[in-house]
């Protein structure tokens, strides 16, 4: 279905060149003070269009609140944001009605929709929607910023020894995404020249990165942290892989290499391979995750498929607006995905509480 | 919380060292026809203590069915499933109460428990709980085995060429899983003597590969496949990442390479970089994904930690007994989970009647 | 939270006096024919202000598709259904946003806010979001009509005799709602005239009544059809009571009264007093239910309640546009609410399918 | 299914004449001191076999621990209860398996498991695994007593008259439950006598009041307090209608008369005709509510109803153990399931922390 969460829980709906696009977030403490100056930045880091790699399309993206939100300040009632579709030229896909673009959704949305799916620029499925996501997440943020936690992590630090730090300054919890490499290439300028050299599309790695959470978000068995984030970042579409810590290279050390040194009763850890995850929950230092982004499946490049009408294979060439890498839109998706699944288990924690600066008690 | 699925529903308890460890499984259709038999392969498969590596302790493994089974027959109502805790000895667990040992949950169990926890060879936290998941895995894999689907899918082929085959003889879903790796060694007796040598623990990489599935399983976003098994997946201790199809490597393809061509009008790709999903969904052609598991937390070696009564660090050495390698006794239970999965989107999408040959109509 | 159901589920939104109410429906399936006229004469029928004793609020509550329908059917995808807000005349609660008024939400309302409440016109506790549960309920309506089901069940007929029919003519699952008394009478007129004479306001006694179900939906306990019917029955404003079959009377029956004789194969009872549900299951006879609406809590006359701000007890005169008697406007929403119910325990059944007259399988 | 609650979460399972009968609790705070003694008395109070009308079968009931509790106390690991059957009679219903029992599940749950079914003594259906309610009821509660309330509320008053009270020694949240008429005679004595007298069954009704509750439980739709109590309610076998308040008596009254006029800033009512609940909230007053429960279908006298295997009706006289009047043992039940219900709710307001008097932080 197309809700996540226990707590802050969020319902998402729209299709690419449909109406809108949306979501609706529920169990959002009320007396949150939510401005459009809030969601700019956030929204702004997604867009397309202004750099090198990614579609021309441009959508305003501005959010329409539809409920939720009185006064400036949420209410404790279901938040609902809007996306209004208007750059939208579905003419580019009408023609491909019948040709299932390879990589795309198009073969298994017409068969599990039966043939009554918005084939429109990939519809439901299309990354159009991943804008309702960075909506949400900046809630999210913004509530994960009056977490009360134990101000025993750290700041980003190369992985070998990112444990916890000593620095008692804690300001509510942080989560930064950065690209690490595209197309193999951590030079990322490099990895962008060799699909533009090659006319073809190309792949990346991100890493996201959280600092500031208390320990024990989480359960061991089903609600892991690491179950609940990779539950999410499987929901922005190109995901194909996700690792904790040192990830695959686990499965080639030592225990005792790989083991962490507790080094104080904040649960600081001499060096950070577990990624802050640790039975399946937080351990006060850093959380550190590496997801892979398949190249974009919309290649300049001609490419054989299976032509619908005539159960034949022909070649297509995918034209419309497109992302040469998606990768480089997605770290600011990941952090939103990552602070909803964030938001939802530390209010499960009561470190948030259910009215931000309440007015009457 | 401890429950997993929508239709078919599993709700996992139990403690290593407590009374017992077991499974409630909701939603299951009346009239399955369940033997002690059927549950004995897989619970072999995962026993530890007959194969170089694996833990010598030894339980019967027997599985105790309280409820929803009537005649050898399931009713319908919630199975329960128990496991009793014999062969415990929590002796070597009482010396280590204060201090935490390395890599495993002790620290935050105890933290998230505020010092309530079952401390006992690791509690709630236990990979003994597995054996409750491949019990239920039993019954998924019953159900999978009786699943209506189109025969569009493959036996298991190199992953460059795992498309759907022309081989129309299917029968159900058929799920395998094989270690791939240990200790980066693809010849494995060779990764576990690397570990006996250095008398310390060593990790793995397990692949699962399923067949025979129906086009159109799962959903977009949230419930997209990938976000189902991912959240299963790393409710198994000692898992650290996931991929699906060519996975972290397909953040190095270009798009031309990546993208599966389709051939037939069954979804038949030529490659399987995908796995198996696309767009969330699967598409037919074989499931595919890889996942790493970290070496045992629990080495021979000596290793430094906290004393949460003193405060200070001191050099520790597992005692108690372990898996060398853990990974050895995964596969069974990686079965087993994306058989729970599985049933319940094949559920949802109606492929398995609510009544097994129903006697009454 | 905001949110009912299993596998037909809806996401409820939305304030009195705010942008909009709405709702998103979740898991509908894809190819279902939805135009406006399916969903004017439900809309008609809820609204106010064209018969005695409704509100003279009047909204156009014409329902804006933002999701999931293309080229006139449902695609899979979550349907989002908007109404405008339009014709709000918020000064009338601006005074009264210190009183909180009697029997009304207002108080409760501040108390789980913390003050951050959208206070106009009861905000989201109004009665305004039923719109989006009638315009939920014609979709489940549709889908209901469309239910594979055996032809065992009866015309309305009085409740000592309501067995299930021997006519055979089956068209799908059909609900309906009247109202039964207003005021203690059944003669609607007289129990309104009581109110107008009084200038008070005044409630009534609706009953449900559904033909055309299977035998079996419902679990035994916590989703037993009286469960899940209670539950969604009791989200409509006003509901202080339900019962079920001979309900309250039932207490002061003997059992060989109560009991109903079982005559056919097809579960044919010679009485229902059971109302159709035996064991929390449907049991193939008509599906009876009663519900009580307490008078309308804005009623003309003077009250006291409490100044928030003085602290002090005042004399408070309800103005605003209210309905003298809320439960004429209820059997449209009664019905609504079923339908929801209804169509989710169907489809638990199986006996809708995932796709409506698939184009591609 | 057989899962109810979101934070607070029990999964029942089990049959009348199986192994057993039990729940998983899910969401308990750890460090929750348990001992059997805690058990007895409500578990007592639920037997038959002691008092006049009730069933002369007489199992143990005493509860085995399973998981979860640790050193005698809640770990915060999902706790594992289960009760044996022993005391079993299944030949009374051997001989029964063709005749389903008028006012039984008998007939819809052998529809539903399509002859796969637990037929003896009702089988999943059966109020035996009531028991299992009670034991998470007494959980339920002591989490209830340890509540972080206002002191607004007040001791069981007459129903026109029950506001909160002025009395501050507020001590948790506390329920009682009594049954208010037998076979409509408020004499229950007198009641009983003429179902003994009649050779029949009888039914009664049960008030249940909450005291000690905060304002703000609940959610103003789907989850309103209503919605939520009346879905457990109903879970419990032989319940036929729910009232809060004033009930069904509200539909016949004016407006002015009803709504209950806020005295203080507490939210101190003058009556207390809402029962307690407001908008779907608790108000902070009373709760208050009545069921209806059907006399015992199993009833002495002789009925007819239909064979299975010749298809035509006959007579049968239900021998079995049975109560007269199966409303003597509800109350601890119903007080049991509203206990589970408002732990939920308490639990989601934070209003009870995750861990009692924790002894690490």
């Amino acid at each position: 279905m197309n809700s996540f969460g226990r707590i802050f829980r969020v319902h998402i709906f729209g299709e690419s060149h449909g109406e809108s696009v949306g979501i609706v977030i529920d169990g959002c403490p009320a007396g949150l003070l939510l401005t459009l100056e809030d969601f700019i930045p956030d929204l702004e880091r997604r867009k397309g269009g202004t750099q090198k790699g990614t579609t021309p399309r441009q959508e305003e993206d501005l959010p329409i609140f539809k409920s939720g939100i009185f006064n400036g300040k949420t209410t404790g009632a279901p938040i609902t944001i809007l996306f209004e579709n208007k750059n939208t030229r579905s003419s580019d896909y009408e023609k491909l009605r019948d040709i299932p673009r390879p990589g795309h959704a198009d073969f298994v949305a017409r068969k599990k929709a039966g043939g009554y799916e918005d084939y429109r620029g990939s519809g439901h499925f299309s990354g159009r929607l991943t804008v309702a996501l960075v909506a949400a997440g900046v809630i999210a943020k913004k509530l994960l910023g009056l977490a009360k936690t134990s101000p025993q992590n750290s700041p980003q630090t190369p992985l070998q020894s990112r444990g916890a730090s000593e620095d008692p300054a804690s300001e509510g919890i942080k989560i930064t995404s950065k690209i690490l490499e595209i197309g193999g290439e951590t030079d990322l300028e490099k990895g962008l020249q060799k699909a533009i050299d090659a006319k073809d599309s190309i792949g990346g790695i991100i890493e996201c990165c959280t600092n500031g959470l208390p320990i024990g978000l989480g359960e061991p068995f089903f609600d892991s942290v690491e179950s609940m984030l990779s539950h999410i970042v499987f929901a922005i579409p190109a995901v194909r892989a996700i690792e904790f810590g040192t990830g695959f290279v686990a499965a080639k050390m030592f225990g005792s290499e790989h083991n962490d040194a507790i080094e104080d009763m904040n649960g600081k850890t001499r060096t950070n391979h577990a990624g802050g995850v640790v039975g399946g929950l937080t351990n006060g230092n850093e959380l550190v995750f590496r997801i892979a982004i398949k190249p974009t499946s919309s290649t300049p490049k001609e490419q054989t498929t299976l032509n619908w009408e005539s159960g034949k294979v022909e070649t297509v060439s995918v034209k419309g607006r497109h992302d040469l890498c998606i990768a480089l839109r997605v770290p600011v998706i990941l952090e939103a995905v990552t602070a909803i699944v964030l938001a939802d288990l530390v209010m499960a924690e009561q470190k948030i509480p259910r009215i931000i600066n309440p007015r009457i008690l």
